[in-house]
């Protein structure tokens, strides 16, 4: 699983580049907590499964892992918010950045929302979607063209002319677009990890940190597979449901007939909570 | 709501001491994240639950508070384990401890379950009560005059034997026990002090620190009573539902007859599932 | 000192929306490690020149404030790398960004330093500044242009024409460059508030953070007036000497004549330690 | 390195369970910020070396390790405050403590000092110091014989008298005395285990907390000595000379004779100056 980088997009990837613990060391922290009074040993999988359901937070803690990223920077924006991990990037302070730069596939550029303010989920008609490529491919081509010649440099990295002094690195990269490609070094735990992949491989996240959600997803099933499918039925694929939405519940299963108005929950919640039972029927 | 301490168990308390932000400052924060692109301007309230239903978190980050916190250490050792927090404790190193200890009330002695590793909500009888009563209150004291003894002080502070040199007070502490009292200074954000109370004011929590979690719902209803009321309603009153148990759950309004076995849900998790759906009802 | 913008670069602004505590609460929670065994009651200013002598922290972190931040990206994207803060960032996923976008001033086109990786000190010959500036200028225009063009609006956010769809925001913003202004809500605890101006206000940062840090000095000058100085005394303006580095000044101090070789320091810190132990002399 | 406990204190230990990374992944994570741009490849040693100089932090958060501690109750009480750390503690709410307390060795048992509130250095006289051991231990023996009564447990764990009911481990362990061992894992990257040690190891510190510190520091020399060397020399051994401070050491540099009142420092300030600059020779 080392070593091997993961393509994301057009240019990304991801590399685990080390690893500390595993599902075995989640269930010896865990096994800590209960030292001789544990009477009953459970077996490794119903540990694992026990403690995400009852949101044990430090076993997960116990394992953690490096990965080499190559991202866009506006998915790095998204991704720092994330504050409970270490990161070493890649610094325009010091280096030049590579002429690398992210463009959607046609099939992904969706229209604005008119309903609310995200993705719509519509893609653009063809005319409009080659003119949003064609815009895009050029206008970052031709900063990063004049991001060279800020820096006096070439594309070997040999100064262009020996007459100028070039502009210092730290100031030249502010002309590059969010588009271009930065990247890191990310270490976090286990637990932080899956918190972060819950959030970026959630439906409403942008399509491209989901990208690389998905791949992280990956990651974890083949490192720690207990936990993973723990985290699948626990998380990824559970649903919190309300106080009053709960309440609506046990109205139904007992055969009562509800419907928003009678529910007592916001329509917003109710179209939620229906979408919810129904969804797979 | 500032400065009047409440009092909780025998001898602690809680004091708000300051305070930053309400309700107001959650939307004004959320609402810099919508900008001029916010079409419809949600009104505080369903703002406020709809940020709290989809797990935002930055928004309640903006409001703090600061707490004064008198509170036994067996109870001060379960409640620093949450991180994002500052302290100030008063130090036992440099200063005299209070003699000041918790005795639990009669119908709080709970015996040990034989079942799992907690109290088993059945009360000691009142032999048994008695005499754990004895032995607590006669050790602490005991505790506390060797602690003086050590120090060489008597209960005025003032030396008792002038021949005598007296042991460091970051020494004669050790021999002081778990209930004595100690008391901090505890400051938080909205967004980890809800995550706090979510967690120990559950049923899970040992008795003596959900006392301080109940009166710390109590606070956070009277200083931002809009987020009060979403907590509850999605926190607290809520509940999360398993991917398979929300498969379960379909069958279930779909008119299935679902039992155990066919659920495909181990048994432990299936109790909690039916708990859930009739408890109330 | 409330609510009033501080401006910054050519379109930034600093502006306090709210704050917790003062130099007197630094010094209250100090006292509760105090307690009664405190026999000798330290002035207010002794105390937290102290408290910042011998590294204390956590009765700085029981002040708290609150800034509302206006700055360009690439600023924004060295600013997050401190994780000890809360932050609500204007959303570009939701919102059309303004067209505003960061230019330097002539006389702060540093070149490229031929010996370091860092801005060199010198600036740019006029030839030279003239056509970055107006490469940065134009780019900049230019992509703010397209953006525009890509979502179908207008500069007053009206729609361009109406039988196009528009790009999702979320998409279009990639390609705005890194000197666009974004803005936040930053909320931090005045020790890391601290600790943030000390890396950032530092001549090794790049200069248009350090106009920032500059300005946060000023807030905290007129904030916390005690603290602030000996900040400036133990922190700002002190210097840290390494052990072999001190051996060297003992050495010095009796008398010695020490040079680079016989000091036993490499070259880098010989330099390091004589240009600290010279200057302003 | 591994699985071998190191002993500390009378009943205490260290144990290196697993580590990540080491002086390389140091190296590694810096070169990743200066990327093709870093003409001069510095050796390893040096690279870490100006890194620990220059207060460079995310390199050293990619190595991390986990420890098992096991360590008397009061000595856990000031470890835990620092928050960077993941922690699984032994849970004296399931499990029953051990009959294992810590008891000084005579001559560690320090009289108070009567001009700070710390340990005086002095050590007690014999007598005084033999009836504070006879208190620890008597004390200590009693609360864990009352704990097991309570528990109606007997040393081996068996059920004492099958007519009681054994109050819950969760309230009975109450009695016990901050003396008695308790036992975690503790996971934590190498930046924050380093500031943890040079606070810990300190001469302020409490002699039992600096007993597993300096168990670390042999720790850290074996794991990345190159690390190690520079951590002595930048931190353990520096120290930091104020603003003032520093003018001073100009003032004598260039053959001034500076007195303190001459020197414009604070009488603490000038006495902790001169002991630096004149330890050792």
């Amino acid at each position: 699983m080392l070593f091997e980088p993961v393509p994301v997009l057009d240019h990304g990837f991801i590399r685990v580049v080390d690893y500390m613990g595993d599902d075995e060391a989640i269930v010896q922290a865990a096994r800590v907590s209960y030292g001789r009074g544990s009477k009953r040993r459970r077996r490794d999988r119903g540990l694992i499964r026990y403690l995400m359901r009852h949101w044990h937070t430090t076993p997960f803690e116990m394992c953690e892992i490096k990965l080499h990223v190559k991202l866009p920077i506006f998915v790095a924006r998204q991704w720092i918010r994330h504050r409970t991990a270490s990161v070493n990037e890649y610094s325009a302070r010091y280096s030049v950045l590579d002429h690398e730069f992210y463009v959607p596939e046609r099939d992904r550029l969706q229209a604005q929302s008119t309903l609310n303010s995200q993705g719509s989920g519509d893609v653009l008609n063809d005319d409009e979607a080659q003119r949003v490529l064609d815009l895009l491919t050029t206008d970052a081509g031709q900063a990063y063209e004049h991001y060279e010649e800020m820096l006096n440099l070439d594309a070997e990295g040999a100064t262009l002319d020996s007459d100028r002094q070039g502009l210092a690195r730290e100031l030249a990269r502010m002309n590059l677009s969010l588009n271009f490609y930065t990247q890191w070094y990310w270490k976090i735990d286990l637990f932080n990890l899956l918190h972060f992949v819950w959030l970026r491989a959630d439906p409403h996240a942008q399509y491209e940190i989901r990208a690389y959600a998905d791949v992280l997803l990956d990651v974890i099933r083949r490192w720690v597979p207990l936990t993973y499918d723990a985290f699948m039925d626990y998380r990824m694929n559970a649903a919190s449901i309300s106080g009053p939405g709960l309440a609506v519940l046990r109205r139904m299963l007992n055969g009562e007939a509800v419907d928003q108005e009678s529910s007592g929950l916001a329509p917003a919640e109710w179209r939620e909570l229906m979408k919810l039972l129904n969804s797979e029927s």
